[in-house]
């Protein structure tokens, strides 16, 4: 057995993307790492990487094994060992094995994948008594876990407490002033000082249901974004660079984002291969890991409506559909581009803008409003204001907007809806004419923008104190019995129209 | 032990509204049922309707059993029972209280509940060589029940073989010629002849998606109506009964059909109680039984863009917050009702029809894309000219419009999507700027016509050959390496630009 003084913090099991650079990531804060992948490579990599950034002179913080059972002996016990691997089954197989090669009750296991959370659920109980199944839902991709993510623990207090110190060095830091990410972009910068993006979330289960909806929201901010450059794009006639340009200048006002910044950079670059613009280049038929998907199920299931969210992972399926859409464009002709003067087409942008800004706090607005009747029905004890906060850096949606989110949340701790908060009552207020002036003119022009659109949908329903449910209502009772409510009667009872009877009479049913 | 001559044909377990439908229904056609359900004035209730129904001269048709081992022994063997039972734990309650009482492997246990599709599939797999369990999706509500309904059975081919006689007799029937139902209305008129409503789906399952979908459509169908009537109501400022007078004139063209039908005679009753119009006094809150949302959930999963449905079940949920929305309604002040001469009202009628038609088409058109891929995945064989078909007479969504569908689905078993078979295209290009025009004024207006308007996202969508998906796949391949495909290389090629590095290279991934 290796000596304790040499023994590792941590064990970390997984190198791919994430896995690799949440080791680094540990390392840089003076955790010494036990890193085991599958792939032989991908354990070499992390350890060549290792000793490029700390110089050839100083000791090694990652320890490359070759097997799990020569990490369980190279690290301290009780033992907290990372799980960097994908989702569903290879989480299973990973912890049989620790379980068969000894793992004792108070290790830890942080599970760092995108789990569906109802897996996480059954894996806690799965394993209680066994060892400690925690999870930490991680989000930023790759640089974000190289450099500090936004991570969203659950599971067991106890565990909690040995974990906080860890996740807190290595998470994302805000400036408590401005909400704005204090940023490291390379390893060669002294690490970050500031609010850490990570807050114990609750039971087991919590954190990675937050997380999904945090991808959530996060494909609808993508696909507003996209909806915006394609009208840009189709009906104004703009380049990608010059659609870059009004992403920077967006990015300098309430859209200010890291997606906004990205999508600029996205939009600037030109393919090696061929010169051209690589938005010209790339296929447009996107992929999907499950997240998105899972919050919008989620969002039917507890009847939360998160139209924004759905739609965009629909738009995802209709981008897939590649074939069937040229097919279609061949039957149904689209209007040519329009031919706007450039003041109207200054315009026109305006109205984009802020049609984007209002459909996000649509978003945002439906996001929250999931958590929150899923933790009513979960009994989970969700602080709302502390969520968003962790989400104002290392996460994919970083944006100054979460500062406004957690000042609604700190004015009122039960807020219905992000959209009833002075605030954003106000923004919205500001600027719905132009965002239903923008959408219009997509629908004119045949562009669609189905998130943007759906978000107005979605908010002229909301402030809406009569809707047309009253006719469905009659509709089901006329077919099916399925009873209704009165107006003019306390909501406990129910009542039926005997609509085959030719007088009709009403019965009370309940 | 009885006599075998006077044995009863079938078994009949469950005697809510549907189900005691279903007994007096077999009745009809020359069936003795043995009826049984848990609460005994149901049992009672049916055996009176039925001496009332036949006159008291005659024998009886349903026999009142107590129990379900006194039903196993007043019919015939090898058994036919029939459950109407609420989905779910009732289901498989029954099925191991008849194991017990002696079940045979012969004998065919029907499920006609709005079961889940995938609950269906195992119970077929676990009680396989036990006893057939075999599903029978019923839709057409209590009338149709009673007077035939649409019938959607799945399962074992030898059971289908001895239940085909039953099932088709009960049935509703269309006349071939018309695609009109040949409906009967009263115990008093006779049997109908024609078309029976029932086809053999699939395996065990098939039925139950195929009703799944069916419902969904459904949801979808009387959302839409709903939104026309809004629009009219506090847009147009028209009353009920005026809007009931407009349904019945839309119930004479494309839109003929019993939903429209039913709405018009909501919208004309009165309340017995306050003599003012009922959808006045129906709470707009709306219940659902989750048929709906797991179409929803589906399309999601299988990656159909079944927007326009999944929208009508998200308006749902949104009904019935009525307490957040009547507190936004206060935030958010509503346009007033337009002030509109009678030619302006008359032209925007007609733009709502048209725009309800075009929106119709695209439902219906997600329902059978759903089928298409979910039937892929699952390797049934669905034929989707008989779906159709079996859907002109009495399931809910019945309309002649559903023999349009047979003869897209005739002229094309292929056909990747209703919108490009000639009839529909040629339907859709005719009504598309009604459509348009339409749904900008709900827009205008701030009455949102929310599956109208997610209709026409849809369907800008669908035709159009390029989405933004390629910003949004450079957004996913910046921040997560997610790789992208290109546009000039083969698709099983993907590709990764190194966005952290100074040149941003392009490296082929697979």
């Amino acid at each position: 057995m290796s000596d304790a003084t040499t023994l590792c913090d941590i064990g970390l099991i997984g190198l791919g993307v994430m896995g690799k650079n949440i080791g680094l990531n540990l390392a840089d804060n003076g955790y010494k790492v036990a890193a085991f992948d599958l792939n032989e490579k991908s354990v070499q990599a992390i350890a060549h990487q290792d000793e490029t950034e700390r110089g050839a002179q100083q000791d090694a913080r990652i320890l490359p094994v070759k097997s799990l059972g020569e990490m369980l002996e190279k690290i301290k016990k009780p033992s907290i060992i990372i799980l960097s691997v994908p989702a569903g089954k290879p989480v299973d197989i990973i912890c049989s094995q620790l379980l068969e090669l000894g793992l004792q009750q108070d290790d830890i296991v942080v599970d760092t994948g995108n789990s569906l959370w109802t897996d996480t659920v059954e894996r806690e109980a799965g394993y209680n008594g066994k060892f400690v199944f925690f999870s930490c839902a991680v989000s930023g991709g790759e640089v974000g876990a190289r450099f500090g993510p936004s991570l969203m623990p659950s599971g067991d207090k106890n565990a909690w407490s040995r974990l906080e110190p860890v996740l807190e060095a290595i998470s994302a830091k805000v400036d408590p002033e401005t909400g704005l990410p204090n940023a490291r972009n390379s390893y060669t910068e002294a690490l970050p000082t500031g609010e850490p993006c990570v807050t114990y979330i609750g039971p087991a289960g919590a954190g990675h249901y937050v997380k999904m909806v945090h991808n959530g929201i996060e494909y609808a901010d993508m696909q507003l974004i996209c909806e915006a450059y394609q009208y840009m794009r189709e009906a104004l006639g703009l380049q990608p660079k010059e659609i870059a340009a009004v992403l920077r200048e967006w990015n300098k006002g309430e859209l200010n984002s890291y997606l906004i910044e990205i999508s600029a950079e996205v939009l600037d670059q030109d393919d090696p291969e061929t010169g051209k613009p690589i938005v010209d280049i790339i296929l447009d038929r996107a992929g999907q890991k499950g997240t998105g998907l899972w919050t919008a199920v989620s969002s039917l299931q507890v009847g939360s409506a998160a139209t924004t969210i759905a739609q965009s992972v629909f738009c995802r399926a209709l981008s897939s559909i590649k074939d069937e859409r040229v097919a279609a464009s061949k039957i149904f002709s689209k209007a040519p581009a329009l031919n706007l003067s450039e003041d109207e087409k200054k315009a026109q942008i305006k109205q984009l803008h802020d049609a984007l800004y209002c459909a996000k706090m649509c978003a945002y607005a439906q996001g929250f409003d999931l958590m929150k009747r899923a933790a009513k029905e979960q009994g989970w004890d969700l602080d709302f204001a502390e969520i968003a906060k962790i989400w104002r850096a290392g996460c994919i949606i970083r944006a100054v907007f979460l500062q406004s989110i957690t000042k609604a949340y700190q004015r009122d701790a039960q807020l219905e809806n992000l959209l009833l908060d002075e605030f954003f009552a106000e923004q919205i207020k500001q600027f719905e004419p132009a965002w239903r002036e923008a959408v219009i003119n997509s629908i004119k022009a045949g562009i669609t923008m189905p998130t943007i659109t759906s978000s107005l949908s979605y908010f002229d329903a909301y402030r809406n104190a009569t809707l047309p449910a009253n006719l469905l209502q009659g509709q089901r009772d006329f077919f099916g019995a399925h009873t209704f409510q009165r107006v003019d009667k306390p909501t406990e009872e129910t009542y039926h129209l005997e609509w085959s009877q030719a007088d009709r009479p009403l019965v009370r049913i309940q």
